[in-house]
């Protein structure tokens, strides 16, 4: 047996709900439930809002998946998904003391998942959706965001894009490439690929052409979905048509959210001086660091945490939810992501930057921190929160 | 500030999710989340069973409700029920170390209640629904359990069943008086009434009146919804009409589930010799114990932790919910609740036994191994139960 089912059997689940409150006398009991429970139930229901008080709403997340897109394992379905939401909530907890609670949908049907979530939505005080296949996720996200007045994040899109922009506006600072000017490459034009090439162009990075499984994206290629077609017109200024390997000519950055292997040593000899490579496909990458660097790329990361520049979400959803929580945020904006990224990116300072280094470790204590700041700060300036400051929900329980 | 409210200010939240598993290496980070996570997922995908292995399905169960008839305060909805959802989580940890999270639904709608919980109910091994009013409460428990292989447990109904069930047993040893010949009158013929009055006629107590808000129940009383029209058809086998005072002449056992104050003493000096009084109104009973007992009754519970013989829901429960997550149970049957009246009734020895003392302690600890162990002996024995032996989901976390 692996040490991973041996791991998963000791656990017998990664996550445990405890109890908050000690009862060990009738009137702990009278107080945490019947009679005493009665009066926070009235207040909320007189103001709704004091559900943030009286209830773990303020600092409580649903990690909600249906199965289809898990891992690299594509549609296992919602029960074997489990296994990743609870391990996504363990993360939540460690890295920056969230509570968030697992939920499998068990329908593919866009419409019937948007409508169980949001009816369920009222407890917590965000959403994350995780492992929702494109071009599915698009639709659930905004959807749902418009029927739910908590904010609502897909990780595998926008932790993604934020942690490679973040990576990319060091590589940027490192190499003394100009921003505006960056020829980006993405192979992959999923939930990932799309979020990035979106936060990038924000972002202000340059010129970016998404290649997908059948070849470039350009306005009116005859493989490529609605949302695809969208980016069409944002990107690929040149209409380049092609393979993988004719965008990667002349490119400066290659982004890489699709599959082992795809790209070569002399495709990365064809890229622009300096070339900077994020090949995240996990657990096999684009191409592997000790190929690319090679072929002369000079900054390497991957989803692998054996290499240097581990592109790794950890480092952003849990902070990205703490600050949400932190000013209890209506919704997710544009501009948090770039505010976390920016914020993720000056955890290493100027003094520290080496090709090797482009992004903090997993374990980086600073992190959760500065990314919870940056989101609060742009919440409130965008005026998307309820309260202006961090509610003490860091306290640790009683029995813990 | 009521102590109530400063408690609940203080708490933040009477629930809290933690991790099970250690991450604080990258080893650990990559078993418990990428990429080692992915082998058990695809155990799962194989064998969906494996979810009880894996994940936290086999300890964890749903504590659900729509707010509909939350306590005695009625309507309030799915967010201000929510203190009361988060406490019964809590005691379910408490009391048996079953883990339990709360949610709430955010309709009102018995048919889209059914779909959202089935579509949400795959990552959990129970359902405990929770104040949810009558009639629709029956209508969404038989869905329900017709669409999930888990076990679907409507508290409010069968908790309170199960323990007045198990207070009867011993006040009839107590009473002498007979099994099969007792005539009982029941207050109140919502979701309680009619689960108290189901097991009563299951375990052959004897001939049983509800009495609803417009009087007694009869075969064709004008104002009785199809529930109770059921129930009409095997109850009050003398057709007898009129109020609540009415079916209290002569009757040996009154059940109170309605509201404060409806008995007086003359209505128990009508009843027949040694009058049995549970009166659950809370926190105000339709009969306070004193006058009750001046009024000639040999036995009275109530629904308060300050008078003896509590009738407290928390008896049930987290042992029920134990027994039936111990042996993976695929639903809850009739004789599982019977068996915990029953095992509950016995944890009282015949020599302890007094009219002040035929319900355990809220907090004798022996209650829910023996309420636990008689649920699964029952579904073993029924052969509604995935395993036959109590995994030992009782290890403590590694982080408690």
């Amino acid at each position: 047996m692996s040490e991973a089912i041996n791991k998963h059997k000791q656990w017998q689940g990664k996550i445990e709900v405890i109890s908050r409150a000690s009862i060990n006398t009738r009137e702990e009991l009278a107080i945490a439930y019947t009679p005493g429970v009665a009066e926070p139930c009235l207040e909320i229901q007189r103001d709704e809002s004091l559900a943030y008080e009286y209830t773990r709403k303020g600092n409580l997340v649903a990690v909600i998946t249906d199965g289809t897109a898990v891992l690299g394992l594509g549609d296992i379905g919602p029960s074997a998904g489990m296994p990743v939401m609870e391990g996504k909530c363990a993360l939540f907890k460690r890295f920056a003391d969230v509570d968030a609670f697992p939920i499998c949908v068990d329908t593919k049907d866009p419409a019937e998942i948007v409508d169980v979530i949001a009816k369920i939505s009222k407890s917590f005080g965000g959403i994350n959706l995780e492992d929702i296949s494109a071009p599915r996720c698009f639709e659930i996200e905004t959807e749902l965001q418009k029927r739910c007045d908590i904010p609502i994040f897909h990780d595998d899109q926008h932790g993604t894009a934020i942690i490679t922009a973040a990576g990319l506006l060091n590589a940027v600072r490192l190499t003394g490439k100009k921003m505006g000017q960056l020829k980006i490459a993405i192979s992959g034009a999923g939930a990932a690929g799309i979020s990035i090439a979106r936060l990038f162009l924000q972002m202000g990075f340059g010129d970016i052409i998404l290649c997908g499984s059948k070849g470039a994206i350009y306005d009116g290629a005859p493989y490529i979905n609605e949302v695809q077609q969208e980016m069409s017109l944002l990107t690929n200024k040149d209409k380049i048509t092609g393979s993988l390997a004719d965008i990667m000519v002349g490119a400066d950055v290659f982004v890489g959210v699709s599959k082992p292997g795809v790209v070569t040593e002399d495709m990365v000899k064809s890229m622009a001086a300096a070339p900077i490579i994020f090949a995240m496909s996990n657990p096999v990458p684009e191409i592997m660091p000790d190929l690319a660097k090679a072929a002369g790329a000079t900054v390497v990361g991957t989803g692998r945490s054996d290499f240097p520049n581990q592109v790794n979400n950890v480092l952003v959803f849990p902070g990205f939810f703490k600050g949400l929580l932190s000013v209890r945020a209506t919704c997710v904006t544009d501009g948090m992501k770039e505010a976390a990224a920016r914020g993720l990116a000056a955890v290493i300072q100027e003094s520290e930057l080496r090709p090797d280094y482009v992004l903090p470790d997993a374990f980086d204590p600073r992190v959760a921190g500065v990314v919870a700041a940056a989101v609060a700060e742009e919440a409130v300036r965008a005026g998307v929160h309820r309260i202006n400051f961090l509610p003490a929900h860091d306290q640790p329980a009683a029995n813990r």
